[in-house]
């Protein structure tokens, strides 16, 4: 069978490939995704070739002309794909052949299938990382807005899901814009390791051509070349460090999702999910199911499984090349392709959020989220924080007892547990008299929300 | 847009679902194959409907023979997919209902998607789990075959790849034979946790219906109806367990594969594959490689991944439903079809490996591998084992200072460090002694092995 | 330094061992707790030996009568342990030479440390499973005995985090019961697997010493001996399956700790959890935290990382031993003193959660539960199912216009949107109706909740 | 209980901790290593909070001398730690006031332990990770020296575990260093996340004390402080961030140290491993176990583990703080303890490879390794590269059919099938021409490795 479809490294063997075998190894299906790149890849090559005197001016012009050509075929969907040629880069090169003749055998000179994937790869990953920079940066600018609008809105502040202390609607956003802010600069970090070219390093030692890899490099917008021709055909880094990328960035939606599926929950009924981002029910016609917000979270454990994945294809594998290597690309594809869809949705439903002030205000006054303000107000009174602790804790205790809020209880009341407490205790008691009162830099008061959007603003560009 | 797709859930909703959205939540694409699961249990519902006086004999025909005709249509290929339709089983109820009207619309009684999802994955998963015990049992019964052929053929036996005793190499084909014994039974084991009938908890609390699960369950060949509702929706440890069995059957292949790369290559050169189970290189003509062992050995990394998928998915979810559950599919898919295609490529490749007799023969004489007879022989003479060891280390050290192997010291040589020693200390020193003497159950030797392949044999059944 | 040592492989050494490598592969830190199956595997090994006359009756005493003493020296804390003596294995060999002089070199005569280790493992493994199943039946009876009290407790039933249809907390109580019950399954199943003697297989291959296998399997109860010696000593899935069963476990408790946690809050209330399973906070006196349930739900991250660790390990190892191999003891032991504390925090925790049957009850019937009822209603009165649907849609979407309850329509409100209805309709609408109405195997209703208590306590035995 | 032992909030509660739970939830056994960081903290936040008025001069003083106090007793040994006081910072905090009375009580004015155990493991890991810096900087200068010494070293070059290419030693090694460099950069890039200032955070909002978190920041030679108080003391990212680039560290190690084991094995031979890195077997006394490494390879799984532990972790946490994030430390520890320990050892044992150049020049000339160049010799002749393939292929199944090295046939025989070779064919197919061909940057000619070798050791610094 190698003989008639023209495998690439059929001349020695006697017996043809197993059909389940062909199956099992074929890659074409889902590597197409790379033809773009690879016929960059291989413009940027064969222009190098020429320079170097390895092909003729004529060679690579037809070389040029013929992949223009088949990216033509392929984007208008009459490309001749052939799973027998095992992947995208033969398809593309024997295809080559066949429209431009022997200029299309020599565009293989001087490389190999290991370097020449590897670069296709790169360039196709890194254009993906610029699309979703621009997709974290848009979502940064959107929740940033909604923080402002929400800077002023009284919200509970959780720990151990008990109210805790009272914070504001946009000081919570902002802990959300935090978190996109460190992704983003994992991100870029990661782009600087991708951004560097294998190309040249042939099968694993370099070629006996007189190439130039800066040429290549630069022509492809590389930053550089990788320095060691057995680490580019080997690395794949990039794949991993993208998936723990992607792997924090779900972690970071599976916590902002876990939130909105409980605040938009009857229980908490914090927010209000815009219809067009939830579903209903087959047998229950009055359910509003926060599905995207679900299924984000359901989605955290493919991107952990891809990086799973690639540890563990790596683990123990000797230099260079191993086929095992194939198995690279689904993986890295799947975690791509989630985040990516993740952040579209997520564009368009965060920033759609409607808080329900009176409901937040509500939920905020639960669970005397104000004791920590009466023991702070004692300790400015001169008792050292663990006693004014006990004694908040006892008034709390009566305030239960007689189920009223703190407030509610009467100054003699108050001072029967902690005696120094004056008139001017009240003024600490209230939520936006505590939300106010945090007016240092990180802090939750209003004005120091506004004051972070404006910091946070500037580090969008 | 949910009024003229027809969403089961469009009844209360005022705005239509946002198209992004209806991409990110669709799963036509990928649980279509349980297309014919699906109707199996719709025509068991549907019998059992009627049975109870629910639906009747006239509607309950309609409805098969519907389901009839698109399964025909399905398998034809000619069935009109509707991703807006979000799922297989909407496709095929609202294709039910355009073919045989009202009773279309009243297949769904007393049932929900959370228990008709429920029912098709683990029908479908059943059938797969069975053509899995038979691929399993084939290739076990092909090792068996294989190790008795090789019951006398002398092979290193490693430990920390440094030749350690020689072995048989049948002896080792027996070992890969105990990982596959022991996965069947895993398998075996997670069939019974998998073949209960979750059909009758509807959406999580059963129905007001006066349905008839054992019913269902027995013409759906279920060994027990599930004996809670919500347990029988918010379950998913079926999915979980079979990925886990994969995972420890991919482990297993990742040694077997490991090996195969190892003795193929020409540093061991112990074994030859068949042309058919490798590929060559494009640039280097001579190479002769063991791509499909080192695909297997790749694909290790996906089966871990779905494993690390399903656990996260499942972590931390409160029951009953959740729409985080339509991520189970994808990774069981992808489990699935993986250990499906490895053990096909499997059963055709570990039969054909030709042992090279002469080579095996060599190798296992590397390394002074009869010093733990020469040690035993000397316990038998009444030194203390840990004095033998000395003694032994010692003469290993002579026979490395002199180059040449225990057999080719002199009896003098020999006594210098263990006095001792006899005339007969030249019987324990070959190969064929070595292995011959470990003649006890699991021990290498020929016969041993011979009568452990009966053993395996007989488990087979 | 091995010299001074006595290291068991030191003959043949010229230069001593690295001091920071020593510290690097010692084990004897961990792999102390094993001394008791050390010792018992020793006594079982050498008494085999004197049966086949290997040994002396004297010596098999002295070996004897010194183990015992060690294990008691250990036991009381007077045992000289030493880190250059590496593990727990030679420990506790040197010092029984020391103890009682040539027979102690003797006792390590036809095994190695490899079957030796293997047997160490698989038998304290076998206790610790003993010990979970133990835990996990008494756990599973206090949960079915709760559930009995429970079994009339109307409690919201909940999907996507939103009330869906009432329950009782009973049935979902046995929903949790459910889930141990398939941990108990594969915990059981797992023994199985465990339960056979690796020993006799020594290094690798067996040995020339004429060995009763069958005898020390028995001695040491085991149910069989392993059939293959290379198998034996490579083997390790008991504790990759060890540990997938307790990552399922884990999950099991994440789902059920996240309720606990949510229903325990302010915003939920529907339980409230004793004190002493409950923390404090050190600035916010009024708290009362869910910490065990919290770090319950937070130690399912180990336990998963140990199934990762072990299932890493293993990849693509060749056979038969390699020292990679010695880094199985430690998350195979964390992962048991997880579940194991875990189990025992759960078997007090778990029976006293006391439900707060009014919150219970008023949360059940927020969101229009009983929406599924008028479908049914419907659906009898002769409306098809579909149909049924899209009425009470607007028959909902009319009550949350009116902010009244379904109840509280008038008849002419429902019949507006719904003609078919009659005044029993109103029948169908309250929660407790809604219940009782499941009556079916698995189905909510009180008298087959008490009676799934029935078939539950029948399964424990 | 809670009240003889001093819990921070003990106040409110009736009922003591339950005795399981305390050791459940217990972490001072293993925080315990975070007291000299913590003693840092205390110091920096009291001094703000005496320069902001809060405290005065007198106490401060006091605070610090006690803080010296309890550090000179810990590093002694005589600190009195007790696990009731459940943690590190309670057990000095608690101690302080013992010692130094009402001031110590003061200290925690104006932050809380969410805040400080947040400082607390920023500052350790950020001490650690600076030595780790180091470590890896040695590592690198000792591999760039030993690829300068081997730069001539033919070796062979593996695809496949065939050999494809000859390759120079020196070039091997810089692969390994190339992969180093890339931990590095990540390991220098998370730094930047990880040094900034959660102080100040307190519970999760801030506090309504007048701090100055700037000065507290830099005092603790932070970079910044922390802009939202919510995302200060619920981000783990940095631990997360640090497991994945110790994953990926292990994945390198995992991949060296399969070679070793490959290379070191007497098939290969290719190098020696001092004795010191190796250690020997109980019963084979000839063997020489690469011990060292193959332990290095099996702990890549426990700190791929760690990874899945931190992810699993954080995976669905509501903000701000749960009780599950005290699980954050042990993986991260272990984490930490593992990499630092096998960069030790490896600093140690890489250096003090011997490569037997013999033994490497014989390797590299099996297997046909030349046919590249006979390929490229052929391209540069005029023949079209896939054509020049089937040639080589033709020319290398009669080298093999005459069981001769490519150089060994006559010019006649190579002519048979490559009519375009003519005498200088010879000169391209020795091992040291077709490595010096490889001349460009990143080839493996040895005036490229070492001119690799000088912009390796430039990056260095």
């Amino acid at each position: 069978m190698s003989g008639e479809k023209g495998k690439l490294w059929g001349g020695r063997f006697a017996e043809g490939t197993d059909a389940l075998v062909e199956a099992f190894s074929a890659s074409e299906h889902y590597d197409r995704r790379l033809y773009a790149h690879d016929i960059r890849g291989s413009k940027a090559h064969s222009a190098m070739l020429a320079k170097v005197g390895v092909l003729s001016a004529d060679e690579v012009e037809a070389i040029h002309l013929g992949l223009d050509d088949i990216q033509r075929d392929i984007e208008s969907g009459v490309f001749p794909w052939d799973p027998a040629r095992e992947d995208v880069h033969m398809n593309i090169e024997a295809r080559l052949t066949e429209k431009v003749g022997d200029a299309g055998k020599k565009l293989h000179t001087g490389r190999s299938r290991n370097d020449q994937v590897a670069t296709d790869i790169r360039l196709y990953l890194r254009d993906q990382v610029d699309a979703l920079l621009v997709s974290l940066k848009s979502l940064r600018a959107a929740l940033i807005d909604l923080a402002e609008r929400e800077a002023d809105t009284i919200f509970p502040g959780y720990t151990h899901l008990q109210p805790a202390q009272p914070v504001t609607a946009g000081h919570h956003l902002l802990a959300w814009e935090a978190m996109l802010t460190r992704d983003t600069g994992r991100l870029a970090d990661l782009r600087k390791r991708l951004n560097l070219s294998p190309l040249g390093a042939a099968a694993l030692s370099g070629t006996s051509y007189p190439i130039d890899r800066e040429m290549t490099a630069a022509t492809l917008e590389f930053e550089a070349v990788i320095d060691n021709s057995l680490d580019a055909v080997s690395d794949r880094d990039f794949a991993i460090e993208f998936c723990s990328f992607a792997s924090i960035l779900m972690m970071h939606f599976s916590r902002v999702c876990e939130e909105l599926v409980m605040w938009a929950s009857p229980q908490f009924g914090l927010i209000a999910l815009p219809d067009r981002y939830c579903t209903g029910s087959s047998i229950m016609p009055q359910k509003k199911n926060p599905d995207v917000a679900e299924l984000t979270r359901g989605k955290t454990g493919r991107v952990y499984g891809a990086l799973t994945a690639l540890l563990t294809l790596m683990k123990g594998q000797p230099l260079a090349y191993n086929r095992d290597n194939q198995e690279d690309k689904e993986p890295l594809f799947d975690a791509l392709d989630t985040v990516s869809a993740v952040l579209g949705v997520m564009n368009g439903m965060l920033p759609a959020i409607v808080f329900r002030a009176d409901a937040c205000r509500a939920a905020a006054g639960k669970g005397y989220p104000t004791a920590t303000e009466l023991a702070d107000y004692l300790v400015r009174k001169g008792v050292p924080f663990r006693d004014a602790h006990e004694m908040v804790g006892k008034t709390v205790a009566l305030a239960v007892e007689k189920d009223v809020d703190l407030a509610e209880l009467s100054l003699d009341e108050i001072q029967s547990n902690a005696p120094l407490a004056e008139a001017d205790v009240f003024d600490v008691l209230t939520l936006e008299g505590a939300v106010a009162a945090r007016d240092h830099i990180g802090g939750t008061a209003p004005n120091q929300v506004r004051a972070a959007c404006e910091r946070a603003r500037a580090r969008l560009d």
